[in-house]
């Protein structure tokens, strides 16, 4: 006899129940609902991807990722992992397929605007918010080098945020350009360091001033460290420079006197203009969205805009919603191709989260709209042709399948939150009859068989 | 400079581009109803478990599983599996992990009626109609031993094929207590010959007779190898019992005179004739199901009644839509708890695949309805204000973003499908009008403004 084996889950990830899936289902209809309705289409690929794909052989790729190899049943993985092909890995993000997928299909039509929604996995320690499986709800505009693209993508993160019921929350973005024009000012060449700087300020909600300006400060432990190890009058500057508040417009004007003398920052504050412009056009409340310097961003592979999205009774958990142009993703792929592209992605797990603590999610029990009780098992024909008329109105009906007592299916009613109990005992079957409970009002009533469909209508109106 | 790198998926992984996923989230959908309209709530549960739940640490599993494990960036993977701390396999299926939840929750209210959709992993050679990847849609009624149980899976089986529109399918089904049953009637007592037996025959429908008898005679290597070593006289005992044909009762009658000494045998005969007195009463068309005594299903869990579902049409790419009974999965997590279970998988790939084999899906390049064309960037503000209020509307709709050609955006419309184009220049701006051009009826007329949400409503009628 085998071993009695743990029922559990691996730690940092996490089980749907069916309560919580219910209202968890809801939300991603919601999401792909308005991402349909500014045009976008759905795309799926496969949870692994070859390791290189996900990478680009990047030595410098430090993320923790869960790579995958096939083993026969039990036989041991450090022995398989010797007689492997393939160096294959679960994917980290949808991003990254999705450039693959723009890079394999030359002929999809562009601007191509897809919209993907699936579990991505990251080795990461798990924390409170962190999960190692977590699903992303993607658009991305690809073929579009207008700004026009990047402010349909913010006009989408606030329509997802309103759609979902969400009204404390606050887009903030900026644009990439203009760091790579601080790091010019500050004369910081070099790209691992410039990516580390992005990765430092990332990190500005969650830790202090003070550790912030310690990492730009700190000095290389060896030759590939990239620690940015920056002046102080240089940590200054940059401090600063992503410290400056005010209106939109005397926002762009200081970043101006910093970078705008350098060609890619005035790129950058142009971008920044032109979105601020079209999205007073589309007449987007002030109050959720902002133009923020200190916005950065971790992930490498950011070109212009960026965004993200913190709720503001929330801003512990970091941002729920980010995203950003990438032009040029598909060159790991086709050299010099430089296609551009902008999206932003749900972090659906985190926000989830954000929601039940914020009590705005509200777990459903049951689907079922009708139980019919199993009262006198000699009626089945009875209960199993009600079952299937109610069925074939679209009205979510159950079987009570069990020989419990009557007591007990009624309980399962409540627990279940069922609405509707359909009762009928040789009585009501010799009279033609029905009697509807309904468990919300503790009320029952006898009716005319022929009655039972319209009066379950009735009792949802 | 990185190398380049191909943009290739992984063999026996799909891309579903979005003509095809529109198409293929239709399905998802069409079932889910049907699974709702029976009472069922959704579930989720991680694609990664570890491996002893998966396997039950069961020496003779054999499947091949991709094994995961986290590795830091390009890390070599031998490496990292000498550290690691963890046995950790990707799902095969949804099953276990319900079995998981339902032992990890007891909580959960019985009879458990569940729904979940998602990836499954196998790492089997790949070949027409069988992927590495692939999803599972699967139903399970957990808590309950009675036959209407069985009975209602198989009326979803049912359901399911008819709202997605096949109306060429059979329903077989058949029960493992009559195999355990024969496998009395000759002599084969060992469990792992038993799980062979079912194994070989389960491949009927892909291979010769010859075949089957063959390995059913094999004697086995080695004092591991399952091979069942059947007599001439058992081999054909089987033979003819699994080839009985007849109407139903005629195959009921033989079976019993065959199995229905033994116990457990005439316990499945019992649990047979209840299921099809149960769809005699629900007035299942007789065609689109049978009792087939050569239903075995591989998997080794299933304990009563087991189904499948071919395909009329396309009997060669084999089930489609299976499942079955299988008592006792959460033995492996609590010994003795017995919690009865049955329920069905639809193999959407597969199916998908012979859909479109079957010409039964129709791929829909976009699901945007209105294009709002950039006919001249001056009137930026009108376009964006109208496309919100036609999204407001719940109009599908969207803006073309770059700045090409009319003829080009008319071209874009033409190859995505999509059916309207606004367009406004200054004249009809002056005017107060807009001019809606019909692709599928190649017309143009200009009317007024204020009736363009009502026009575009009349053209989809």
């Amino acid at each position: 006899m085998a071993k009695t084996i743990k029922p559990e889950k691996v730690g940092g990830f996490l089980d749907y129940l069916p309560p919580v899936m219910i209202a968890r289902k809801k939300m991603l209809e919601t999401i792909e609902k308005v991402y349909q309705k500014f045009g976008f289409v759905p795309l799926d690929t496969p949870a692994i991807e070859r390791l290189d794909v996900l990478t680009g052989n990047d030595k410098s790729f430090r993320m923790n990722l869960y790579r995958a190899l096939i083993v026969s049943g039990l036989e041991d993985l450090g022995e398989a992992a010797k007689n492997r092909n393939d160096d294959l890995a679960l994917r980290f993000d949808l991003t990254v397929p999705l450039s693959r997928v723009v890079a394999a299909y030359p002929e999809i039509i562009k601007p191509f605007k897809r919209y993907q929604v699936g579990k991505v996995w990251r080795g990461e320690k798990a924390q409170a918010g962190r999960f190692r499986e977590f699903v992303q709800f993607d658009a991305d505009i690809i073929g579009s080098r207008s700004m026009l693209a990047d402010t349909e993508i913010i006009q989408i993160m606030y329509e997802v945020m309103i759609a979902l019921g969400v009204s404390s929350f606050l887009i903030r973005f900026n644009n990439r350009k203009i760091f790579e024009a601080l790091n010019e000012v500050i004369n910081l060449s070099d790209a691992q360091k410039r990516d580390e700087l992005i990765r430092i300020i990332d990190k500005r909600d969650k830790v202090e001033k003070e550790e912030i300006e310690k990492e730009l400060k700190r000095k290389p432990d060896n030759k590939w460290d990239p620690a940015p190890n920056l002046s102080t009058e240089n940590v200054k500057k940059v401090i600063d420079f992503i410290s400056i508040t005010g209106s939109v417009d005397d926002i762009i004007e200081e970043a101006n006197l910093v970078v705008g003398n350098v060609p890619i920052g005035q790129q950058g504050i142009c971008e920044l203009k032109e979105i601020v412009n079209n999205l007073r056009m589309v007449g987007m409340p002030s109050i959720n969205w902002c133009l923020d310097l200190s916005v950065a961003r971790g992930l490498g592979y950011y070109t212009g805009p960026v965004f993200e999205t913190v709720l503001t009774d929330l801003p512990e958990i970091g941002s729920v919603y980010s995203g950003g142009r990438f032009d040029g993703l598909t060159d790991r792929f086709i050299p010099g191709s430089n296609i551009p592209g902008t999206g932003a992605s749900v972090g659906v797990d985190r926000l989830f989260a954000a929601m039940e603590k914020l009590g705005k999610i509200k777990p459903v029990s049951s689907l079922t709209k009708v139980l019919i009780a199993m009262f006198d098992h000699s009626l089945l024909l009875d209960y199993l042709t009600i079952a299937n008329e109610l069925r074939r109105e679209g009205i979510e009906t159950e079987l009570y399948l069990n020989k419990d007592s009557f007591r007990d299916q009624i309980t399962y009613a409540a627990k279940k939150e069922i609405p509707l109990v359909v009762i009928i005992g040789s009585k009501e079957k010799e009279q033609g009859k029905v009697s509807l409970r309904d468990m919300r009002l503790r009320s029952q009533e006898t009716i005319d068989k022929s009655c039972l469909i319209s009066k379950i209508r009735d009792s949802f109106e």
